[in-house]
């Protein structure tokens, strides 16, 4: 085969084979083709796209590359998820204990966040002492035992996902729905559960700004999901303010704690319920959405999904005292409130901005080499729709220092808009795509 | 500045600034852009294209890399030709001669053929003793005592062109207006003539198929030359089948000679006559084409012109007595005629089929590693419209062995179509391009 004729193939608007397909992944994963044909086919598929069956094929040629782990050949069902990546999401850490709770595995691999605020993971890392790499045998060893498993990515899955994501970063190849749908699932695909939920974004990502973009996005994973044996529904949420109150590392791990006792704010913690409800009636546990939400709410009600949580933590080294005792929890030294300018109801909040913000902090990564601060980030004390008297309190800032805090206050003022009349926010979640 | 921006202004669309595209260029051609970086923005820019300013900037950013040669302070008005490249094409070894002989100066610069046949310095190297390697000095030494120089491309010269070709060979990149348009325009500025005649193929070529396909790259390229100070014109002509009835080197050679003589087939002669006398007009050396025509045949009837070739030729080194007895330039040591294999009137010689069997008789490269075999090559017997009897000569073979001519036969064959009804072909020159 000829690598400069499949770019051509795909640059003039043709359908790859899976046999093309695998080649290329395979000879670039053994380094036999350089960066600079790769990226020129990259930049061809962002332009022409992939149908559901070449994304499919790239998904499986980028799984092939590595190693697989199968969970569901151990137990069964069990689930996975993941989020495209929103501003103050902390859904994975209440979901992935409260469905483990309600008798249903939970396997979960998770990145680092780069852009905006921490991944799952570093937020996870404001516990003392938690372990997120893991050997493959511990994994496994922590899945079997407690049905329960939060990790960081490990590179041996997909090794041609990161290679091919780390040459994306650099070449301007990132928007793409083939190649994006194509990243997520490969990871998804190796870790190997039996059901998989995803939360599709629109509103703030640069590529996924609307419904009518997110859409397709959505539907090529569950595309890929049934195509490769695994019962996939995604969740096309909105971004069009953050999620929750907190948004930040420590103080989003603290939410996720209030929300699994029932206490967190109303949107986060109505998602996080629902996305849960659905994954139960996703794997057959309970027979409709109805009986799945008060599944859910007994398990929080009993305690059994914070214990869960605890169990986990346990597991992987964490200290579980900061978990009972959040104030043990990683605190910013300096607490600033930014008051309301004006009087109005809150029209918007931009997530990309309070994500920028929260980067500013300390919370957040600008290049990979960043060290995250755990301790800072912001505490929004109203909404969309909220209404606010001049001078009332709209954000704590957490700051490192004053210095610090003042320096964004600009910048996070700039991320509200105002109306004088009443604001309805939109519904957090617009569709659910099923295969 | 920054690449990953710049590569996704253009992925979305955007216009580059001038600014922008130098400073890509300029580290690009320090080696601090790396190639990957470099390809996909080039895959970019031919999904996007680029306008007439972009290409301009692009073109100059590449002119500033290298070398300037400033011809047209040395002799003007000093005129230059490039042909985006045809088979049987041999107009610059007359039209060079011939429009010196009027009194204008010429000075060539020349590639090396990659793809079908080999180009006009590989033709000329058919001829013994001939350097077309020349230094700075040599070149312009010889142009400023002789008025004429005919020499192979200087790497000194826009040499960001060189690396982004070789490039945009291995990454698909090929194809695309601006990226042909600059690629062929930095060279000719770089080389500084006062007046530029271009000939623009359709027909053949992958990318140029019909005129409407031409006329983007012809109109662009004059764009650029008026834009740069230099006075453009472009021939869109048709290589619905090969130039002439030579193809290959040593017998491209002979015909070109015979051109000077008045003596080669029709269609490549008047395409060479006409070039030479839109050229004296260009320059103001005649007041208009009937002039200009007039001067030319005057030029051949004389035998100036062809003096003028055997001048360059001995300046440059190379044997002139192969020139005066054609007899002495290489020759095949097989030759095969093969025969109409029907009865008809010849409707279609497609030029890409005979320009692949000349090479596989070696007188073209499928790899730049490739030696040229200067003896080698196809005597077409007939061109388009005219009537043969079954087993009446069609082609006459020049190859190595009697093997090899047989190897082509049937391909060979499959680049004729037939009809049993007269056939006009379509006139060689479609349209002139003029600022």
């Amino acid at each position: 085969m000829n690598v400069v004729q499949m770019i051509e193939k795909k640059r003039d608007g043709f359908v790859l084979a899976k046999e093309e397909i695998d080649w290329l992944i395979q000879h670039y994963t053994q380094g036999e083709i350089p960066d600079y044909q790769l990226s020129a086919w990259l930049m061809a598929i962002c332009w022409r796209g992939m149908d559901a069956r070449e994304t499919r094929d790239l998904t499986l040629a980028m799984v092939n590359t590595g190693d697989q782990l199968h969970l569901r050949d151990i137990v069964s069902p069990v689930i996975d998820k993941h989020s495209t990546g929103g501003v103050g999401d902390k859904v994975t850490i209440v979901v992935a204990p409260l469905v483990a709770a309600c008798g249903v595995a939970v396997g979960k691999m998770t990145g680092r966040g780069l852009g905006y605020t921490g991944g799952t993971i570093d937020k996870l890392e404001s516990i003392e002492g938690l372990r997120m790499t893991l050997t493959r045998e511990e994994f496994l060893r922590i899945f079997a035992q407690h049905h329960i498993v939060l990790a960081g990515q490990s590179g041996d899955l997909a090794p041609a996902d990161g290679k091919i994501y780390a040459l994306r970063d650099v070449t301007g190849t990132v928007e793409s729905v083939a190649l994006i749908a194509s990243s997520i699932m490969s990871k998804k695909i190796a870790i190997g559960a039996s059901h998989l939920l995803l939360d599709v974004k629109y509103g703030s990502r640069v590529s996924v700004k609307t419904v009518e973009q997110a859409y397709p996005l959505a539907q090529m994973m569950v595309d890929i999901g049934k195509l490769a044996g695994i019962h996939t529904v995604a969740a096309i949420t909105s971004m069009a303010q953050p999620l929750g109150k907190a948004v930040g590392n420590a103080v989003e791990v603290k939410e996720a704690l209030a929300i699994l006792k029932g206490e967190g704010p109303q949107d986060v913690a109505d998602l996080c319920y629902h996305e849960a409800a659905e994954l139960l009636v996703m794997t057959g546990k309970e027979p409709n959405m109805l009986a799945a939400e008060a599944r859910v709410m007994e398990a929080l009600r009993s305690g059994r999904a914070f214990e869960k949580l605890l169990e986990v933590i346990a597991a992987q080294g964490g200290n579980t005292r900061q978990l009972e005792q959040p104030e043990l929890l990683p605190q910013a030294p300096v607490r600033v409130m930014l008051l309301a300018p004006r009087a109005g109801y809150i029209a918007g909040i931009r997530a990309e901005t309070i994500g920028l913000v929260s980067m500013r902090l300390g919370a957040g990564r600008f290049s990979k080499k960043d060290v995250i601060d755990h301790r800072t980030g912001l505490i929004l004390q109203a909404k969309i729709g909220d209404y606010r008297r001049e001078n009332e309190p709209l954000v704590e800032i957490h700051a490192r220092t004053e210095t610090e805090a003042e320096a964004i206050r600009a910048e996070l003022l700039g991320a509200y808009s105002w109306s004088e009349a009443p604001v309805s926010p939109d519904p957090l979640v617009h569709e659910m795509v099923r295969p």
